[in-house]
């Protein structure tokens, strides 16, 4: 029997198999800590406990982003080791609060499996949740990722394609807050008056602010979420390797671009939902995330009028500033400095 | 409305204005963990919950300058977002003990401005007030920050500097320290003999280490604080700028050379007050902090039997050790390698 | 009375002397977060909470090594701040667990000492023995350190040269770990089914994985541990010295290389013992360190049938992967790649 995890490689998995993932992590204010200095976090409510109070939580939630990662984390060496590229996420919903304290476990569940043409690997879709001590679902997305075969010569599986939504419904937001006392909300405090009714349709917002990333720092978040993929580790072998230099890893980019939305986005403190993102190109040390978010939709809440949700686009760059919103080509190629492309769902206070 | 916080402008500060600033911070054990990794700190008191109950605390309080660059922070967005420079602190306090768990939030008052002669900027003078969750003065401290104008052609506003003490009096000392059962302060445990008495005014000490800094580290350290001053992040700005790098948050200077002070100064464990303080030259990454201090005043607390106040001079310097006290020259310049000048009350037990 | 601590040289000290050490250091969840985020360790017992109960521990025990890191760093500024060379360890111990804030302070008794025959330095042999807030030995070692005479005039003391075991005997191994209900244990949680029984004695495993230091990092650590030794963190002075770089303290090495081996070694969560050790080659941040591991016992515990004990020898290289286990060559001299030979005891399910 071998002791090293090797990894699956894409003849090992199948529809339907279901893994738990290893390494439960108890999530505490020293993870929190980390976190808000790693991104330089803002938003109010996981900022501080009396904040949190004041509107109806028992005291600062985590992070929903510091969340996702654990979860992510966790399902990285049983799906992702031996990963070509990790392709998008869809459905993501945030289901409940974690505070510091709670435990994260994580399970996945294999959706789908399409072989690629050339027969050297294949796509793996699967489904991961995460869950607290107590076995509430915290968090669910699908992922899927190009894995590689070890055995070329292996016959294809009948191919699997899961049926995706292009984004979450508005009845589906929302599990991850209670229902809040928004008089206990202090714009003073928050850092900004623009609430939900003050966001328009297609209004684009440019986050102003720049953070250059450190080799030190994306190791220190990436090792913190306990995810093991090694490029982003071994230079020694990344220096030989396609780029000549450790990737960060995509879920740190997605985290300095919401710290960065701060400035525009202060009031919208939660996300619900990722609808879909896809990390449009690599970044590397020394290089400077900028980022800008379009208001995609904005849906009251069923049963609810303490918060709205914003369907937010924020597309984060390297090296250019976001003044005039890049993105696309008029070929339809995105911008050479676009990295990552996101499309969530925010609440904000009505 | 703009939802980006483009910052103000002097023209848009009056004298009496007030601002409470944004983002209320609960200070944590994690946070208490990072600032020791980050500097090295070895006060005794706040180091380990057993040392500080044994001379009467509850507990290990929060490092006083972890306290200050927190609140420090909060200011930031409002007031010395467009600063060219930051110029000057006076009357310091630290007011009462904060321990982990404590939410701080942070409120200014303009009490001076001053435009330039060139009328492209003013100086702006705030006394910021630091509150814990009770509602408690934590720390006040007057600074005052040369703040561009936005539009040159509005006219200066009537000047008004207010007076400002060279040092605070020994009876302003001493609030954020309950009254000590100095009999259970161990000086094998807290690192040296030398008590109040042991000090003379005049006396100079070297402090022997120094301390390399490097980017991922002053960048975790001001995004701790969740200072957003651009000029600490941006590469790509920066790089384009005055100086062609980031340039390092002068509280990460003070919080180093404080740090390298134990070597010399291990029981003067709280800084009580800040006098004054001058960013004598900026630093950048891959610069080595050295440190010396002397001793300028010492003085009984009125009533208290408990502690001492040294008054002392901390300089620091850059890629210089510091065995002879580089300090200025014979026309009075500030030695090219000082890069800080800080003159504050600590207390030391009697 | 000089204020600045110079640290002791070899005339200093004496055989029998014992040396209490400075700044008792209360151990909270902020460490244990920096402590995961530097090395990225997946150990199940010391990530949560849950699976730490499951067993029978009260909570998530401390790592191991950063108790004996935090330990080994309060005896530096005693023992080894005029250290030529840090030569070894033997017949260290793990007592009692640690959890999140206990206080640990040190005690060191010099039990050793022999002057080189150049009468420029000689080697301390001094037992260190950590302490909770309950005065319990949590852990002790020994250690031998070559230190510099500042008077290499003054005679040479008798020598004395403790006798030190070649390896800790089954039953000093396990007061660190209660009584555990093994039921309790989830492999698919802990990430492996290998147990006790599944390791065979002259089996070798290859970690596989490498991970790559910057400086950022082993200063963050080094001062999270309060170890003060110069060479660490000062390039201006390391910049004319004999490597011209800052080296990297060797229990970084240690904690890499044991964070390495949960990928083989998953269920082996707790260090017992450290038999012996040496930093054959120093370490410099940019290099990669990878590691292997041999099985060299394998022992039950007397009167446990909980958990056995394997006896392992641990070897890092740098920049050199260990799929073909580098360790000496013919003529018995080290590889050149190799930079740590660890020999412990850890404890595994039965």
């Amino acid at each position: 029997m071998s002791k090293t995890n090797r990894g699956n490689f894409f003849e090992d998995f199948s529809v339907g198999q279901v893994i738990r993932h290893a390494t439960p992590r108890t999530v505490t204010v020293g993870d929190v800590s980390l976190y808000s200095a790693l991104y330089g976090t803002r938003f109010a409510v996981q900022s501080a406990d009396t904040f949190a109070q004041d509107i109806g939580y028992p005291a600062a939630p985590v992070d929903d982003l510091l969340v996702f990662h654990t979860v992510f984390g966790k399902t990285v060496p049983d799906i992702s080791l031996n990963a070509v590229a990790n392709l998008g996420y869809a459905g993501g919903r945030f289901l409940a609060p974690v505070y510091p304290g709670d435990t994260l476990t994580a399970v996945s569940e294999v959706i789908g499996l399409r072989e690629n043409s050339n027969g050297q690997s294949g796509v793996v879709y699967v489904r991961s949740v995460g869950f607290n001590q107590d076995g509430t679902e915290v968090l669910d997305y699908v992922r899927w990722v190009m894995v590689r075969k070890a055995d070329p010569s292996l016959p294809a599986p009948e191919p699997v394609v899961p049926t995706l939504p292009a984004a979450l419904a508005p009845d589906a937001l929302g599990g991850a807050v209670p229902v809040l006392d928004i008089e206990g909300w202090r714009d003073d405090l928050s850092g900004s008056t623009a609430r939900f009714s003050d966001y328009a349709v297609g209004e684009r917002i440019d986050h102003v602010d720049g953070m250059t990333v450190e080799e030190a720092e994306h190791m220190i978040a990436t090792r913190l979420y306990q995810n093991t993929a090694k490029v982003h580790f071994n230079q020694f072998t990344e220096g030989q390797g396609r780029f000549g230099r450790r990737l960060i890893y995509g879920g740190h980019v997605i985290s300095i671009a919401r710290a960065l939305s701060f400035n525009g986005l202060a009031n919208a403190f939660h996300i619900a939902a990722i609808n879909g993102g896809r990390h449009v190109a690599p970044l590397f040390a020394g290089l400077t995330v900028h980022a800008w978010s379009e208001v995609l939709d904005a849906q009251e809440l069923p049963g609810r009028d303490d918060v709205g949700a914003l369907r937010l686009r924020t597309v984060a760059t390297k090296d250019q500033p976001t003044a005039d919103f890049p993105l696309k080509a008029e070929n339809g190629d995105y911008d050479p400095s676009v990295i990552l492309d996101l499309d969530y769902w925010a609440l904000i206070p009505r």
